[in-house]
């Protein structure tokens, strides 16, 4: 049986994986799955909870003595969040990946070996910094505007070299923006891509602060949990050394995620987006990748939705409660 | 005045550098010259040196408190030692980066943001791992595949995001592999460039131990340090955040190579190049890189040789004591 660890359980991705994990049955029995996070507000029945924090001296030590075989490591501070608070990023974002790799050595080493665990992590296209080539190759270089971005790809620096070891059995996968996003609006700079699909939906007003010929990059939840459990299956072999992935997803504009609103909610769904520019959002947004061209994710069998449209209406089977 | 630093000075870069200080009175009075290092053989008179170890609690704390203007940071564990000595790897070449630039984080504030010191990095082509393109260009990825290359890699990370938040004024240079080195041979596996070129022009023997169609890219110890006190004195607004910067250099086959020494030191030199295939050497030099377009720092100003044979003269004129 495949003892699983969801770092980071209780935020919005961690709550899809596990959805998706227990769902599918990807591993196998529930009771060999343990959620981590600071914080739960409900978990599913047959699931172990830990809460704590990953800072805390010996927390991730303990995690990493329960010997999981599939490590999902999704806890983060959020972009803004890290600006704002240099060392809680550089902390939470960095250095506890830095004691997990290091505890999961002395795991390995201590096993004679024999333990070797899979490490997914959630990184973010936020490894990439303007300026850009229309669309980001394979081969890119990272270079983040924000500590958040400088986190996630050191981070990634550092499972690429505990894997080419052989202490642990590592990759990341760079997401796209996740959208829809359920639930209410957030501080995010992103929060908007979602919010101009979610609000409409629920017959609410949305605000749109950027203008609509803004081109992002995007996947579902859906995909993302699907991106995950993919990983933690993957051959790894197949990565020859490059062990950082640029997920598949939707490259589309402003306008084009209004006309697929449009396509599903109709006109009266249009028109409750409000357009109020905001210049300091538009700023942070000039800097994000518009496009990419995923090869290698798609060739190792990656896969995210074919068009906006698709997206929200993933929303509307998983999320919408309207 | 201005206060300079040098960590990592009794390596060979660092005594070049000290002495290209020192010759071009590059800053000012050779008494505002700080060398540190483990240990030294031997100074110039005036300058002051420090010996001691950066992973020792409180030592890079008490470098920093001195305030330097400019601080060239030298100091490593080099590629084969990091492979084999994996915390000392990353101790010294990522952790004492990390509370290096904590240390200087903490004098800009407690200068009430005054302080913001100069930091030019010695980084190296070794953040690059193949496959690559036949010329690597300015924004290609880092997919090191040394512990080494990876602790550089994050280095430079970690420098952007301090100079993002203008904590310090840092800039990283990955310098090709500098030939002709002076001195012994080492068992670095890029020793034999060296070798093939120093050996013969002083009676010796020499192993050549890959084909001589093996391509890779040098600059001399003297373009190094050339490199190092432009980087110094570089209006650091125009890398617009890209702070890593592949440095110029000579790319040429091994035949190249010989065919330069045959210009310079004629047959009988040549004649002392012994091929000696070995298979391990071959394998790890198959993975650096041979070729770049070092656009960006060409536009800035930094220049290297312009050929292999230019390379071999600046050795017979800085260092050749046959």
């Amino acid at each position: 049986m495949t003892q699983v660890l969801i770092i980071g359980a209780a935020g919005m991705l961690g709550q899809k994986l596990t959805r998706r994990i227990l769902t599918e049955n990807t591993f196998g029995p529930a009771d060999r799955l343990t959620l981590f996070d600071r914080a739960f507000s409900d978990t599913a029945p047959g699931v172990t909870p830990l809460t704590g924090d990953l800072t805390q001296p010996g927390m991730i030590q303990s995690l990493a003595a329960r010997r999981p075989d599939v490590i999902f490591h999704l806890a983060a501070i959020v972009s803004g969040q890290a600006e704002a608070e240099f060392d809680l990023g550089w902390n939470v974002n960095l250095m506890a990946m830095w004691d997990l790799l290091s505890a999961l050595r002395h795991e390995h080493e201590a096993s004679g070996g024999q333990y070797r665990p899979r490490l997914v992590f959630a990184s973010s296209i936020a490894v990439f910094g303007a300026p850009f080539p229309d669309r980001i190759e394979d081969d890119f270089l990272c270079a983040p505007l924000t500590s958040y971005g400088v986190q996630k790809a050191a981070s990634e620096l550092m499972i690429s070299d505990f894997s080419r070891k052989g202490f642990i059995d590592g990759l990341s996968l760079r997401l796209p923006t996740l959208c829809v996003r359920p639930g209410k609006a957030n501080l995010a700079a992103s929060s908007f891509f979602s919010g101009i699909i979610r609000e409409p939906l629920n017959g609410d007003c949305a605000v749109l602060p950027v203008p609509d010929t803004v081109r992002h990059w995007h996947a579902s939840p859906r995909a993302a949990a699907r991106f995950l459990t993919h990983a933690a299956a993957l051959d790894t072999d197949q990565l020859q050394g490059r062990n950082a992935l640029n997920m598949p997803g939707v490259s589309c504009t402003v306008a084009e995620q209004i006309e697929a609103l449009r396509n599903v909610g109709g006109q009266a769904a249009v028109d409750l987006i409000k357009p109020e520019p905001d210049a300091t959002i538009g700023n942070i947004v000039a800097g994000w990748p518009r496009d990419f061209i995923p090869e290698r994710a798609r060739a190792l069998g990656f896969e995210a939705e074919g068009s906006f449209e698709e997206i929200i209406k993933t929303y509307l089977e998983d999320d919408f409660t309207g």
